[in-house]
Protein backbone atom coordinates (compact mmCIF):
# COMPACT_ATOMS: atom_id res chain seq x y z
CA UNK A 1 0.00 0.00 0.00
CA UNK A 2 1.28 3.23 -0.82
CA UNK A 3 2.13 5.47 2.03
CA UNK A 4 -0.13 8.54 2.85
CA UNK A 5 3.08 10.86 3.30
CA UNK A 6 4.61 9.79 -0.18
CA UNK A 7 1.88 11.87 -1.63
CA UNK A 8 0.81 14.67 0.54
CA UNK A 9 2.09 18.21 -0.39
CA UNK A 10 2.76 19.76 3.00
CA UNK A 11 5.17 16.67 3.71
CA UNK A 12 6.99 16.73 0.48
CA UNK A 13 7.45 20.53 0.33
CA UNK A 14 8.74 20.47 4.58
CA UNK A 15 11.27 17.61 3.75
CA UNK A 16 12.50 18.66 0.05
CA UNK A 17 13.14 22.30 1.83
CA UNK A 18 14.70 21.01 4.98
CA UNK A 19 16.77 18.57 3.04
CA UNK A 20 18.28 20.80 0.39
CA UNK A 21 18.27 23.68 2.68
CA UNK A 22 20.25 21.62 4.89
CA UNK A 23 23.10 20.76 2.08
CA UNK A 24 23.18 24.78 1.36
CA UNK A 25 23.16 26.16 5.43
CA UNK A 26 26.38 23.74 6.11
CA UNK A 27 28.14 26.04 2.95
CA UNK A 28 27.23 28.47 5.12
CA UNK A 29 28.50 26.97 8.64
CA UNK A 30 31.90 26.29 7.28
CA UNK A 31 32.32 30.10 6.36
CA UNK A 32 31.00 30.93 10.09
CA UNK A 33 27.88 32.89 8.33
CA UNK A 34 24.44 31.94 10.70
CA UNK A 35 21.55 31.34 8.30
CA UNK A 36 19.86 34.41 9.79
CA UNK A 37 22.46 36.54 8.74
CA UNK A 38 22.35 34.72 5.20
CA UNK A 39 18.40 35.49 4.77
CA UNK A 40 18.84 38.84 6.10
CA UNK A 41 21.86 39.19 3.49
CA UNK A 42 19.66 37.58 0.60
CA UNK A 43 16.12 39.46 1.13
CA UNK A 44 18.04 42.85 1.14
CA UNK A 45 20.08 42.44 -1.95
CA UNK A 46 21.15 44.45 -3.59
CA UNK A 47 19.24 47.63 -2.73
CA UNK A 48 15.79 46.51 -0.61
CA UNK A 49 15.31 48.75 2.23
CA UNK A 50 12.63 46.58 4.38
CA UNK A 51 10.94 47.61 7.85
CA UNK A 52 11.90 44.57 10.57
CA UNK A 53 8.39 43.00 10.64
CA UNK A 54 8.62 42.33 6.55
CA UNK A 55 12.11 40.99 7.45
CA UNK A 56 11.05 39.04 9.82
CA UNK A 57 8.01 37.16 7.81
CA UNK A 58 10.99 36.71 4.69
CA UNK A 59 13.34 34.92 7.12
CA UNK A 60 11.14 32.80 9.21
CA UNK A 61 12.13 34.53 12.52
CA UNK A 62 10.53 36.06 14.79
CA UNK A 63 10.28 40.32 15.32
CA UNK A 64 12.53 40.57 18.87
CA UNK A 65 15.09 38.26 17.12
CA UNK A 66 15.32 40.00 13.96
CA UNK A 67 15.63 43.41 15.99
CA UNK A 68 18.84 41.62 18.03
CA UNK A 69 19.92 40.38 14.48
CA UNK A 70 19.85 43.34 12.99
CA UNK A 71 21.47 45.55 15.65
CA UNK A 72 24.23 42.58 15.14
CA UNK A 73 24.63 43.02 11.88
CA UNK A 74 24.67 46.96 12.13
CA UNK A 75 27.59 46.31 14.60
CA UNK A 76 29.78 44.20 11.99
CA UNK A 77 28.83 47.16 9.43
CA UNK A 78 26.44 44.86 6.82
CA UNK A 79 23.79 46.83 7.48
CA UNK A 80 22.43 50.51 7.78
CA UNK A 81 18.89 51.55 9.49
CA UNK A 82 16.88 54.27 8.72
CA UNK A 83 14.18 55.96 9.88
CA UNK A 84 11.43 57.02 7.20
CA UNK A 85 10.15 60.58 7.19
CA UNK A 86 11.81 60.74 10.97
CA UNK A 87 9.61 58.53 12.39
CA UNK A 88 11.15 55.92 14.86
CA UNK A 89 8.08 52.84 14.26
CA UNK A 90 8.89 53.20 10.51
CA UNK A 91 12.60 52.11 10.30
CA UNK A 92 14.05 50.97 7.35
CA UNK A 93 17.00 48.06 6.83
CA UNK A 94 19.21 47.89 3.61
CA UNK A 95 22.61 46.73 2.82
CA UNK A 96 25.55 48.66 3.29
CA UNK A 97 28.83 48.15 0.42
CA UNK A 98 30.49 45.35 2.52
CA UNK A 99 27.09 43.64 3.11
CA UNK A 100 26.29 44.03 -0.38
CA UNK A 101 29.77 42.56 -1.28
CA UNK A 102 29.09 39.30 1.16
CA UNK A 103 25.50 39.10 0.13
CA UNK A 104 27.13 38.81 -4.25
CA UNK A 105 29.00 36.65 -2.49
CA UNK A 106 26.82 33.96 -1.06
CA UNK A 107 24.09 34.78 -3.66
CA UNK A 108 26.89 33.05 -6.29
CA UNK A 109 26.95 29.89 -3.79
CA UNK A 110 23.42 29.67 -3.37
CA UNK A 111 22.87 30.02 -7.25
CA UNK A 112 25.23 27.25 -7.59
CA UNK A 113 24.06 24.89 -5.23
CA UNK A 114 20.28 25.65 -7.00
CA UNK A 115 21.78 24.63 -9.83
CA UNK A 116 23.12 21.21 -8.54
CA UNK A 117 19.82 20.43 -6.95
CA UNK A 118 17.56 21.27 -10.06
CA UNK A 119 20.24 20.01 -11.96
CA UNK A 120 18.51 17.19 -14.29
CA UNK A 121 14.97 19.28 -14.21
CA UNK A 122 13.68 20.65 -17.44
CA UNK A 123 13.74 24.58 -17.93
CA UNK A 124 9.92 23.85 -18.45
CA UNK A 125 9.91 22.26 -14.92
CA UNK A 126 11.87 24.68 -13.20
CA UNK A 127 9.48 27.56 -14.31
CA UNK A 128 6.42 25.67 -13.16
CA UNK A 129 7.84 24.90 -9.82
CA UNK A 130 9.00 28.36 -8.76
CA UNK A 131 5.45 29.63 -10.22
CA UNK A 132 3.65 27.05 -8.37
CA UNK A 133 5.41 27.67 -4.99
CA UNK A 134 4.74 31.14 -5.01
CA UNK A 135 0.89 30.62 -6.14
CA UNK A 136 1.02 28.84 -2.69
CA UNK A 137 2.76 31.38 -1.09
CA UNK A 138 0.20 33.86 -1.68
CA UNK A 139 -2.74 31.75 -1.35
CA UNK A 140 -1.61 30.69 2.25
CA UNK A 141 -0.95 34.25 3.27
CA UNK A 142 -4.12 35.62 2.26
CA UNK A 143 -5.67 32.61 4.42
CA UNK A 144 -4.36 33.21 6.93
CA UNK B 1 15.15 45.96 -10.14
CA UNK B 2 13.81 42.20 -9.29
CA UNK B 3 14.60 40.75 -6.00
CA UNK B 4 17.13 37.58 -5.58
CA UNK B 5 14.48 35.72 -3.32
CA UNK B 6 11.45 36.08 -5.52
CA UNK B 7 13.44 33.72 -8.21
CA UNK B 8 15.31 31.09 -5.35
CA UNK B 9 14.34 28.19 -4.53
CA UNK B 10 15.09 27.58 -1.34
CA UNK B 11 12.94 30.79 -0.04
CA UNK B 12 10.37 29.99 -2.46
CA UNK B 13 10.03 26.07 -0.75
CA UNK B 14 10.56 27.10 2.96
CA UNK B 15 8.48 30.01 2.40
CA UNK B 16 5.65 28.17 0.50
CA UNK B 17 5.70 25.45 3.11
CA UNK B 18 5.89 27.98 6.31
CA UNK B 19 3.06 29.80 5.35
CA UNK B 20 0.93 26.65 4.16
CA UNK B 21 1.59 24.41 7.09
CA UNK B 22 0.74 27.46 9.23
CA UNK B 23 -3.09 27.09 8.51
CA UNK B 24 -3.14 23.51 8.49
CA UNK B 25 -0.88 23.45 12.31
CA UNK B 26 -4.26 25.93 13.04
CA UNK B 27 -6.80 23.90 12.24
CA UNK B 28 -4.90 20.81 14.90
CA UNK B 29 -4.18 23.35 17.36
CA UNK B 30 -8.02 23.38 17.82
CA UNK B 31 -8.39 20.05 17.87
CA UNK B 32 -5.64 20.27 20.58
CA UNK B 33 -3.12 17.95 18.36
CA UNK B 34 0.50 18.69 18.72
CA UNK B 35 2.17 18.79 15.13
CA UNK B 36 4.67 16.48 15.73
CA UNK B 37 1.81 13.59 17.03
CA UNK B 38 0.11 14.96 13.76
CA UNK B 39 3.21 13.84 12.02
CA UNK B 40 3.81 10.95 13.22
CA UNK B 41 0.41 9.47 13.28
CA UNK B 42 0.61 10.78 9.64
CA UNK B 43 4.08 8.88 9.28
CA UNK B 44 2.57 5.18 10.28
CA UNK B 45 -0.71 5.60 8.55
CA UNK B 46 -2.36 3.26 8.05
CA UNK B 47 -0.08 -0.19 8.61
CA UNK B 48 3.18 1.29 8.51
CA UNK B 49 6.10 0.03 10.89
CA UNK B 50 9.17 2.38 11.79
CA UNK B 51 11.96 2.71 13.88
CA UNK B 52 12.77 5.97 15.97
CA UNK B 53 15.59 6.88 13.65
CA UNK B 54 13.19 6.37 10.34
CA UNK B 55 10.32 8.58 12.26
CA UNK B 56 12.66 11.35 13.38
CA UNK B 57 13.60 12.11 9.98
CA UNK B 58 10.28 12.08 8.62
CA UNK B 59 9.14 14.29 11.14
CA UNK B 60 11.96 16.72 11.30
CA UNK B 61 12.72 15.96 15.00
CA UNK B 62 15.59 15.14 16.75
CA UNK B 63 15.77 11.41 18.10
CA UNK B 64 15.53 12.00 21.53
CA UNK B 65 12.54 14.62 21.01
CA UNK B 66 10.71 11.27 18.78
CA UNK B 67 11.50 8.63 21.62
CA UNK B 68 9.52 11.11 24.15
CA UNK B 69 6.72 11.39 22.18
CA UNK B 70 6.31 7.72 21.03
CA UNK B 71 6.54 6.97 24.84
CA UNK B 72 3.41 9.91 25.31
CA UNK B 73 1.84 8.44 22.52
CA UNK B 74 1.94 4.96 23.95
CA UNK B 75 0.38 6.49 27.04
CA UNK B 76 -2.30 7.61 24.99
CA UNK B 77 -3.09 4.57 23.37
CA UNK B 78 -2.57 5.88 19.83
CA UNK B 79 0.35 3.69 18.87
CA UNK B 80 2.56 0.48 19.96
CA UNK B 81 5.97 -0.60 20.25
CA UNK B 82 7.50 -3.66 19.43
CA UNK B 83 11.03 -5.39 18.77
CA UNK B 84 11.77 -6.70 16.43
CA UNK B 85 14.12 -10.59 16.54
CA UNK B 86 13.56 -9.53 20.16
CA UNK B 87 16.56 -7.23 19.72
CA UNK B 88 15.95 -4.13 21.97
CA UNK B 89 18.13 -2.02 19.44
CA UNK B 90 15.22 -2.41 16.80
CA UNK B 91 12.09 -1.29 17.83
CA UNK B 92 9.21 -1.04 15.47
CA UNK B 93 6.57 1.72 16.04
CA UNK B 94 3.07 1.42 14.74
CA UNK B 95 -0.56 2.60 15.18
CA UNK B 96 -3.13 1.23 17.29
CA UNK B 97 -6.48 0.66 16.15
CA UNK B 98 -6.91 3.93 18.13
CA UNK B 99 -4.90 5.91 16.56
CA UNK B 100 -6.01 4.80 13.02
CA UNK B 101 -8.95 5.98 13.55
CA UNK B 102 -7.59 9.58 14.78
CA UNK B 103 -5.10 9.77 11.82
CA UNK B 104 -7.80 8.69 9.62
CA UNK B 105 -9.94 11.42 10.76
CA UNK B 106 -6.66 14.40 10.22
CA UNK B 107 -6.04 13.06 7.23
CA UNK B 108 -9.22 13.76 5.61
CA UNK B 109 -8.87 17.21 6.75
CA UNK B 110 -5.43 17.34 5.37
CA UNK B 111 -6.37 15.88 2.60
CA UNK B 112 -9.59 18.92 2.39
CA UNK B 113 -6.69 21.31 2.79
CA UNK B 114 -4.20 20.39 0.45
CA UNK B 115 -7.09 20.28 -2.40
CA UNK B 116 -7.55 24.03 -1.11
CA UNK B 117 -4.29 24.98 -1.46
CA UNK B 118 -3.90 23.54 -4.80
CA UNK B 119 -7.39 24.60 -5.67
CA UNK B 120 -6.96 26.44 -9.48
CA UNK B 121 -3.71 24.38 -10.59
CA UNK B 122 -4.15 21.99 -13.27
CA UNK B 123 -4.26 18.23 -12.36
CA UNK B 124 -0.59 18.08 -14.34
CA UNK B 125 1.35 20.83 -12.76
CA UNK B 126 0.10 19.39 -9.36
CA UNK B 127 1.82 15.32 -10.54
CA UNK B 128 5.08 17.61 -11.64
CA UNK B 129 4.90 19.23 -8.70
CA UNK B 130 4.96 16.49 -5.91
CA UNK B 131 7.38 14.44 -8.26
CA UNK B 132 9.95 17.85 -8.51
CA UNK B 133 10.50 18.42 -4.79
CA UNK B 134 10.54 14.09 -4.51
CA UNK B 135 13.08 14.61 -6.89
CA UNK B 136 14.58 17.17 -4.88
CA UNK B 137 14.59 15.27 -1.20
CA UNK B 138 15.83 11.95 -2.45
CA UNK B 139 19.13 14.32 -4.36
CA UNK B 140 19.63 16.50 -1.52
CA UNK B 141 19.23 13.12 0.87
CA UNK B 142 21.46 11.60 -1.42
CA UNK B 143 24.57 14.76 -1.44
CA UNK B 144 23.78 15.28 2.16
Amino acid sequence: MTRFIDNYLLYLMSQASASASAIFHEDLAQRGVPVTTWRILACLYPDQAMGISELANHCLAKQPTMTRQIDRLIEQGFVDRKNEDGDRRRVKVSLTVTGIKLAGTLIKQARDHEADLLGDITEEDKVALKSVLAKIMLRSEGAA
